[in-house]
């Protein structure tokens, strides 16, 4: 997939978006979180257009966030379903990151949440900013800033 | 703006991307954190044409990541600056996700990193995920499920 312009491309977040900054593609991730493997549970979950759903998955191959694999059911032809690369689930922070500002500052009165666990411990946990020495800090206390170097 | 269609109107990742999904406007938000105020500056820096840069920027006015401020240059007409609210500044651990995820993932020889430090000690932090006691969890041991009542 050739990458979209910017002035920028030496910037991980750019990077990142000529990947995922799709709307569709993030939610396509997010799907397979949930176990989602198959084209059509994808399409039946998101209510998205098969060609759309198509690039998207296909985008998401070649960039290495998801494996394409053939499966077959007994008496059906052969089809494709998708799983997430190592990559793919280092995205977990991505998806915790916007749910996270969805729930506060797109709120709405009731509905289900994403729940972030420990897969070992099963305990939960959360996303946050810690110092070296673990110390947590509020995320609107950190300030972000190019190091040097930086040609935006 | 009105919502994009979406199956899942209470998943607070869709919600998010409901208003940040399109590319730029992460990137606007990304340079506003880098300090740039201005229409002319964000355009500079983004490459992006004029008719998109103001749709990304009256959504995100609309959505309350900025808040628009008139200014007037001595001689000059009066202008609009734009500056991140507190709900702007609160998207700093989506950024940091992105980067972090792209600077591995989509990595590139050498260019500017961004940093990210408490602003009262100036001390360097991180995006990790913890325990309600603190303990950090590697992103690829995280699971990711839906709560209880999820209708996805």
């Amino acid at each position: 997939m050739a990458p979209r312009s910017c002035p920028d491309p030496t910037c991980g977040i750019a990077r990142s978006l000529d990947v995922l900054g799709e709307r569709w593609a993030l939610l396509v991730v997010r799907d397979a979180f949930f176990g989602t493997t198959r084209f059509s549970d994808f399409r039946a979950s998101l209510g998205v257009s098969p060609d759309v759903l198509a690039a998207r998955l296909a985008s998401l191959v070649e960039v290495g966030v998801f494996e394409r694999r053939s499966y077959r059911e007994p008496g059906e032809r052969e089809r494709d379903e998708y799983l997430l690369t190592e990559a793919g689930r280092e995205l977990v922070p991505v998806l915790a990151a916007l749910g996270s500002w969805g729930g506060k500052h797109r709120p709405v009165e009731a509905g289900p949440r994403a729940a972030y666990r420990d897969g070992g411990s099963g305990d939960a946990v959360r996303l946050a900013f810690v110092t070296a020495d673990g110390r947590e800090v509020s995320p609107g206390d950190v300030t972000m800033t190019r190091s040097a170097g930086a040609a935006v």
